[in-house]
């Protein structure tokens, strides 16, 4: 089967044409169905492309001269998205040219432009920003939403759910992803009225007998627990998602700098560090973001996925990968399915639990 | 100058009254001024005083039955108070027989105590949770609230910044606190209304000539920033707060796991550990909870710290240690002195600045 096209803004992030091409060739070799759409600087890209031979085949170029900056305000960034790299990325698979997009560029700009190129699917009302973060089990875990919305009611948390698990069944392969909730507590009375609201809807969307949905709702999570891999998927609103990913990273870094320290403060620790490297590259290779890039926007009508600004090459290559698996799994099909599952399940046989109601107990 | 006694909870705490005592007995070796009320059962009291004899002169003990259990409803806990060790405890300070209580007990029930027996501060509306974080930098940082209360607007934002200053001021030395608001962007235009407003409430109390707050509003930070040392209180609503330290705290188990699987993997690593176990050791030493343990309730007409249900006799002295500081340093007195501060500054003179407006532009 002749997978569509991947749209690659060649000219976003913070290592340049070279390594976006490069990471795209890099996924390609154990892909060689992909094929690409290189949106950006003819010249720049053609010779990027002069050390991937193979990849030159499985390319068309859509040159352009206009680039959107990494500090650039969304609201102004928008106004070029038919001159820009990453604009021309995204209206590619609104346009069906390319399948799906990726860009390594400014957060906040791709997120707009593909809000508004590509717009929500039916049954979504917002759109979220998820990301794969790993585990102490040999499953990864999928978290949502990461900041695409800085608040969300208890509709759009179990909206989130549901393209959470989606998400989390192509790249996990559970059939029945386990889902929690984001929290400050695992007691039913703690946190946010919407998050006891979008709790209720998921466990009676959960419990009817047949039908109902593909995934295994389990109550609150809280965000000690991210990492332990008890969970397969983690649903919370943007605000919060943002400060527990961002508190990972810079705790994981934190740890490890202290580490750096240690190792260097006597020779001993020195001579340590050296015998024991084959365990310390261990913990660097689990840790490297590289390993878990790409994160996607869920909720579109197609697949946008955001690679790190400072991502190596086999880090766009993951981007590039997951960008592929969501095109093959048809992400955007399954995400359907099950909202419209959801629809009988929770919010249609339920007075009390209709959206609307729920929308307006969490605001 | 005698200072105030301290009162202990020593039933609370899944180590027992032997950790407690054994802790405030450690926190006496290095400030033998200190006094205390043990409250719990005389018996074990008495047993474990035996192997601290000159502690055994410097407390009373306030014999009683009852214990509030770790999983207890704040709600029914509270019903309580005058019959159990945390409810005494609490209660001693509120009826000046003692300065200041510690409890390792159930966080949500010594909170609720507190707020009943002691009442907020006059010009505090919410009382808040603030813990010590340890940083790259030699000072520690102040991060607050931690989950007193779950949701928070601009004007209770701007009462934990005065708050987390005077604690900072306190702990770190510094007279002008660098101070900064969590939030998911450094930009002006990023987070919810709540925070812009009382960062702009801030900017102005700080940007006045003369008078003016006893701390240096810095901007955002983001919660990757937290550990950096960078500011020395960062202040933020109790969910965020708590998904915040909490995710700090999971990551850096989840980083130090990895290590030990990692070291365990080979004879080699095995051996590596070994040898530099100074460095490793000097990484457990500084991640180790025990050496920031010690929760404080800020904007209470009194001082009640938390100490972690697990601690160490040490975690426990440190707690103790917190405690006597903030006497020593007049915590309530600073604070209430801070917030006539920012009455002037702030809310009095300027109209839109007022803390009702601002309490409206926040809900």
């Amino acid at each position: 089967m002749s997978l569509p096209r991947i749209a690659i803004d060649a000219m976003g992030g913070d290592e340049g044409v070279r390594v976006m091409v490069e990471g795209a060739a890099l996924a390609r070799r154990s892909h060689d169905n992909f094929k690409f759409l290189l949106v950006g600087d003819q010249a720049q890209i053609e010779a990027a492309l002069e050390a991937h031979p193979g990849m030159r085949d499985a390319s068309e170029i859509l040159h352009c001269d206009d680039v959107i900056s990494g500090d650039e305000q969304p609201s102004k960034a928008i106004r070029r998205a038919k001159t820009t790299s990453m604009g021309l990325a995204v209206n590619a698979v609104k346009a069906g040219a390319a399948g799906a997009a990726v860009s390594a560029g400014n957060t906040g700009a791709l997120m707009a432009m593909s809000k508004i190129a590509l717009r929500t699917m039916p049954g979504i009302d917002r759109p979220a920003l998820a990301a794969i973060l790993p585990t102490l089990e040999p499953h990864d875990v999928v978290m949502l939403d990461l900041g695409a919305n800085t608040e969300a009611d208890a509709r759009n948390l179990v909206q989130y759910a549901v393209m959470g698990a989606a998400y989390s069944r192509i790249v996990t392969g559970f059939e029945k992803p386990k889902v929690r909730l984001l929290n400050i507590g695992t007691e039913e009375i703690k946190g946010t009225g919407a998050l006891r609201d979008a709790a209720a809807l998921l466990t009676q969307a959960c419990a009817r007998d047949e039908g109902g949905l593909a995934l295994d709702f389990d109550g609150f999570v809280e965000s000690d627990k991210i990492n332990r891999g008890e969970t397969h998927v983690v649903v919370t609103d943007g605000f919060s998602g943002n400060i527990a990913l961002k508190a990972i990273e810079g705790s994981a870094r934190f740890v490890t700098d202290l580490l750096k320290h240690a190792f260097a403060s006597s020779i001993r620790s020195k001579v340590g560090f050296l015998v024991s490297r084959p365990a310390t590259e261990l913990l660097r290779h689990h840790l490297d973001p590289n390993n878990h890039n790409g994160a996607v926007f869920l909720g579109l009508n197609g697949v946008v996925v955001k690679s790190h600004g400072s991502a190596t090459a086999k880090g766009v290559a993951n981007a590039v990968t997951v960008a592929a698996r969501l095109l093959e799994d048809k992400l955007t099909q399954r995400i359907a399915y099950d909202l419209s599952e959801l629809g009988e399940a929770a919010f249609k046989k339920n007075g009390s639990g209709s959206p609307d109601s729920a929308g307006e107990a969490a605001a």
